[in-house]
């Protein structure tokens, strides 16, 4: 197979900072999509590979799937995109394609399993796929999103993660007008959260823990914001919400929300790997059939249906624009929940 | 309010046996109907209650929310039934009628709080609600069922409680051909949960933790016994079902099971109220958008389309019909498992 060098930032090791190095590409084949890397999101997901936060991480590893470029060549099978074209490339590079899920385009759900975008096996190389942190990428069209044009390129990265990652349990739980939806926590994926249920037509809350978030909060769209440690304000929403999208990435307690979800309704975990605390109580599952669920990003379709979306509403992230050199800054800073909401690296800065 | 007594079965303290007690019960309102019990299920509700397990026992209390009767008498405003009609009682003998939960006929879900049939408040005589452990009783027409006649009524007095709750989340869930369900736990609940999965189409699975009972569930209309506690079998049906009623009426770990879920499938509580150990691992709901849920019984447009299904499929529980006098034994029994699978009083004994 035949491969090219590119510039890209990544660590030999998990206590090690971020550094340029040197990295291969392959070359297009027949279906793929090789592209110029315009912006990068800086997802918690990449500094917990990066730091090995996880287990798994293999050396060097090159983080960022929140990618979009423009089209520099493709295959001669390519039929989705074309040289030029503004693209966007998100947390999955390959899957199966052939399983039940991924015949359905949930391709997030792939069962003998997906490609991560970064630190996943590269099919193709046999070494670990490296993301977006770098000058190209090469990518099966399959994999390759079409951004708007009127989309702000910078601010359209974090769509491919923060934002598919929201949009697709509002989709699946439909949120849309006439519905409740509550948002827990206000960070990249809550405010993606917000804007997006917005957009659907929902009525949105924001569950926070801190008073000051309320400004912002109605800033992004939210209608009403509740601080959740307060009782007498919990009460008041007792039974209220469809669906609840809780982004909290930490250990949590979800008990305390669910009397506020309404008959059916469901809370949906999208930002916490691991095991809750404390300990499930059935109590207002069985008396009110409301239900905890999980979800991860969305399938390819779906995200393009997301791009779409936001599109036709002008919906990006908001963002702070940082140069690929300062990375390990942002990632401190991002440590300190220091960042509204995204880091977007520019990846011009990595060609200088 | 004008009254009448009428010979019950119950017991004046949570360490007492049952044994003959005077109740009272209104003559009809004009919308109310009157009439003889003739069969009566045995819930461990009844138990919980009478031994006041839960907190909260009223006493004298009388058990019994599985009731078949005939009608003696109604009110000037009832057109649902005629005398003489076959009818039941369940779970529930009130609601507010006005929320918009019993606007959408789920008064199981009431938001005010419904009147259960059995230690709830009785708005007309101030006493609290007596069960069908009685010679007769007087019921608003809206919580009355009415029978099939084909159907035996002493096996049907179990579709009110047993067969409602397995029945409404199969239907909220949508069980049917096609679909996998799997049943965890083979007692009055399970068995009910597999002959109505099984008459609605699906294929039906049934988890146990004992080999010996296989043979009694293909009888009573599974398709497959998985034996919970063996690692291969439990692979073997990795990513299969769509739902999973869980009947299981003690503390449980639900996170065994979630693995068994298909993408977007459900596990749904209907046995257990409490705290489930141990904690809830999200990655399996997250990586698979699969939810826990509960549900608690169902409303009574979706009992009565329960019951037209039991009588079209010919549908009741396998019971064993006991004399009212034999209820302080029968409990014992249950609390040793020892029913298949449902004791029902037969009502006559209590005239004699």
């Amino acid at each position: 197979m035949e491969k090219f060098k590119v510039k890209a930032f990544g660590t030999e090791a998990a206590d090690a900072p971020l550094k340029e190095i040197s990295i291969e590409r392959r070359e297009v084949t027949p279906k793929d999509v090789e592209m110029d890397i315009l912006f990068c999101g800086v997802c918690h997901s990449d500094l917990h590979t990066a730091r090995n936060d996880w287990g798994g991480t293999i050396y060097p590893t090159v983080p960022g799937h929140e990618i979009v470029g423009r089209v520099t060549k493709i295959g001669d099978a390519v039929s989705k995109v074309k040289v030029g074209d503004l693209v966007a490339v998100g947390c999955l590079v390959d899957s199966c394609r052939e399983c039940e899920n991924c015949k359905q385009d949930l391709e997030q759900y792939c069962i003998p399993g997906f490609t991560l975008t970064y630190n996943g096996p590269d099919k193709y190389l046999g070494t670990p796929t490296y993301g977006g942190y770098a000058e190209k990428v090469t990518v099966d069209e399959h994999f390759v999103l079409k951004v708007p044009e009127n989309l702000d390129p910078a601010g359209t990265a974090p769509l491919l993660c923060a934002g598919i990652t929201t949009w697709s349990p509002l989709k699946h739980w439909k949120a849309g007008p006439g519905s409740n939806v509550a948002v827990i926590g206000l960070g990249g994926l809550g405010h993606m959260a917000i804007k997006l249920a917005k957009a659907l037509g929902a009525h949105v809350t924001l569950f926070s823990r801190s008073p000051n978030k309320e400004k912002d909060a109605l800033e992004l769209g939210a209608d009403h914001v509740v601080i959740s440690t307060d009782d007498a304000q919990m009460k008041q929403v007792k039974g209220k919400f469809d669906l609840i999208i809780d982004t909290v990435p930490y250990v949590h307690d979800v008990n305390h929300y669910m009397s506020t979800l309404r008959v059916s309704g469901t809370l949906v975990l999208v930002g916490f790997f691991g095991n809750l605390e404390e300990m499930i109580n059935t109590d207002p599952l069985i008396m009110g059939r409301r239900a905890i669920a999980g979800s991860v990003i969305g399938g390819i379709a779906e995200t393009q249906e997301m791009l779409d979306f936001c599109g036709k509403h002008n919906i990006t992230a908001d963002i702070e624009i940082i140069r690929m050199q300062d990375i390990n800054e942002a990632y401190e800073r991002m440590l300190k929940s220091d960042v509204h909401y995204r880091f977007v690296v520019d990846m011009s800065s990595l060609k200088n």
